[in-house]
């Protein structure tokens, strides 16, 4: 996997998953992904595939968010980046798309990810795929 | 990016993503991330992202769903398999786990597609973490 692109946010280190919260950043897509982002100015909420770089290796269990008062869990049942494959999720609002940056709020990734992918979230809510004459429901 | 397990699914081969709702499939997790699924039963949906290893090299733009009837779009805004790095991404209902099956409802992976993790989705849709005290909501 080689990245498509990597996230520009003020945020330059890991913090606690809460303190991204609200945070403003944007995802710088490589140049040759350019006709790749066509359309995506429509969408209203995207799922960021990132990779957790700085984390090397990974726990079979962790303590969630790496709250030790949480107690131990198997990695696949949190979002720690120590897993393997060391992938990272996130759900973002899309405030824009300019040439190749996309401007986004939510996204938990510090200055530097590598991106691995963009995918529009209502595909994933509905698998009926966008509708645009009908309501953006939850995925429930 | 190596396998964490495998999809086993009564739809061996890439159907309209139409077909895949409401089937029941398996994820079998390979016998070493045993302790690494230790609480995924307390989970009521996951996020599964996984390998389109049917799928050799990527479109920058595409037909949406393969649909012809469906304006060509950017491939980072639709869910087209033929993606730069290949990623699927699915969200699921959790039936139940035992050993190391997840049995799960709504998983658009074809049978033997490689699984590269398992995320719980409620840390995704409230970035605060799961609380037990508190409904699950969605995803807004």
């Amino acid at each position: 996997m080689t990245p498509i692109g990597f996230v520009e946010s003020p945020i330059k280190k890991p913090v606690p998953p809460d303190e991204f919260r609200g945070v403003k950043s944007r995802i710088r897509v490589l140049h040759r992904f350019l006709p790749a982002l066509a359309g995506l100015e429509e969408e209203l909420r995207l799922a960021i595939i990132y990779r957790f770089h700085l984390s090397w290796g990974y726990s079979m269990k962790v303590h969630p968010r790496g709250d030790l008062n949480r107690p131990i869990r198997g990695v696949f049942s949190t979002c720690s980046p120590r897993r393997p494959n060391g992938t990272g999720l996130s759900f973002v609002r899309l405030l824009g798309v300019e040439g190749l940056v996309l401007a986004v709020i939510g996204l938990d990734a510090v200055d530097g990810t590598p991106v691995l992918d963009i995918k529009p979230l209502r595909y994933l809510e509905d698998p009926a795929g966008p509708d645009e004459t009908k309501e953006r429901g939850n995925i429930s």
